[in-house]
């Protein structure tokens, strides 16, 4: 059994009882809200919040944030098989999702990326999915940069299957040719900085208005299909 | 023995040793610039970055930002000792951390503020020291909000004791009348939104500009002083 696969909610050891907190709100904000984009994952998707695309990009597409600080990929599987994806029909979900799969070896995590995606497919089948690949980390070389780009490999090559699903590659430039990631990209080796988040989240948007501009295009032709069978 | 208040590192469960990465760049920050205010803490200062008033408000204030994600008190303190203090002198120290002291009680992690506090004032004499009350956390009520409000009830009483230190209250209405805390004010129930940002850290922006004139005033009474005695 592979436990990045098998959903499971985050235990609530600090005693605040967060985690459930925010799934409840999340939960809630379906029933209240009608998003065009959902984003989905951990601390990299939550701290879009802050940046000023969000506001000034992001926002006017109508985009429901479900970003849980510290969440793996078996904690997103959890949440969304529990209420996060209903009542809404959102036209794209973003998901990024795995660096704190902390354990887990790639194929575990890629597998459970997969499960999530799976899970989307199911539950939002007019959703087109972009699932971003999980970013470099550390300032120097180390396993779990390397294992986030083993992940990575598996998921372009698990993902060529599927169809409205596509693997965005987040990070072309984060890793200098020394080998390093400038904490000017991010700022603890993990988390992007605003100029950090430009680079990443500035192509995403150019990519989510063009989907969301086919999707459109989709729902006219519909229409139109569907007038021309009501017809006389 | 407590140990919120012996210093220790951060050990690199995960793989990439981040914290001892960022930890050396603070150290070689140090010895690059000059910083008139030195904030250091967890990730409430270092999600500080995110914000329009890092760039707009506090970064003309020649500051340095040495927060890092999860630390706890004996944390900071081992960052303190080991380089993190030397090579500056700054005007004020501003200084938040102890939320994510877990299993520690309320006296443990004030006397492990406290301990943070007396090294800052041993290896910064000059400095005025800001010390930022613990926020509250947790949608409703739960154990760890109250013993952060009791930390802080233990602060006030022995931050009185010495001169030159300050508590700020950072968060008087975050809570709202019938216990709960908004998601407008902390997206997560621990960490700050924009918005949040701007109740806690405008106030603190202009206890800054304070302390930086009357420090500077007392520069030119030193210096006016010091003419005095050369003089002829
Ligand atoms: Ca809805």
């Amino acid at each position: 059994m592979n436990e990045a696969a098998v959903p499971c909610p985050v235990e609530d050891v600090q005693g605040d009882n967060r985690w459930m907190s925010l799934h409840q709100r999340f939960v809630l904000e379906t029933k209240e809200r009608e998003p065009e984009i959902l984003f989905v994952g951990d601390s990299l998707i939550s701290h879009l919040i802050y940046t000023d695309m969000w506001e000034t990009m992001f926002a006017p597409l109508h985009p429901l944030n479900f970003g849980i600080g510290g969440d793996q990929t078996q904690h997103v599987l959890w949440r969304l098989s529990n209420g996060e994806l209903d009542n809404i029909k959102p036209k794209v979900v973003v998901l990024l999702v795995g660096t704190n799969n902390h354990g887990h070896t790639a194929d575990m995590i890629a597998d459970g990326i997969m499960a999530v995606v799976h899970l989307i497919r199911d539950k939002q089948p007019q959703a087109h999915i972009i699932v971003m690949s999980l970013l470099p980390r550390g300032h120097l070389v180390n396993p779990l940069r390397q294992r986030n780009a083993h992940v990575n490999e598996l998921l372009a090559q698990k993902l060529t299957l599927m169809t409205r699903v596509q693997l965005v590659n987040t990070a072309p430039d984060f890793v200098l040719p020394d080998g390093t990631i400038s904490h000017l990209d991010m700022y603890d080796y993990l988390h992007l900085t605003p100029n950090g988040y430009r680079k990443v989240f500035e192509p995403l948007h150019d990519l989510l208005l063009q989907l969301l501009a086919e999707s459109d295009e989709a729902d006219e032709t519909n229409n139109a299909q569907s007038l021309l069978h009501k017809g006389p």
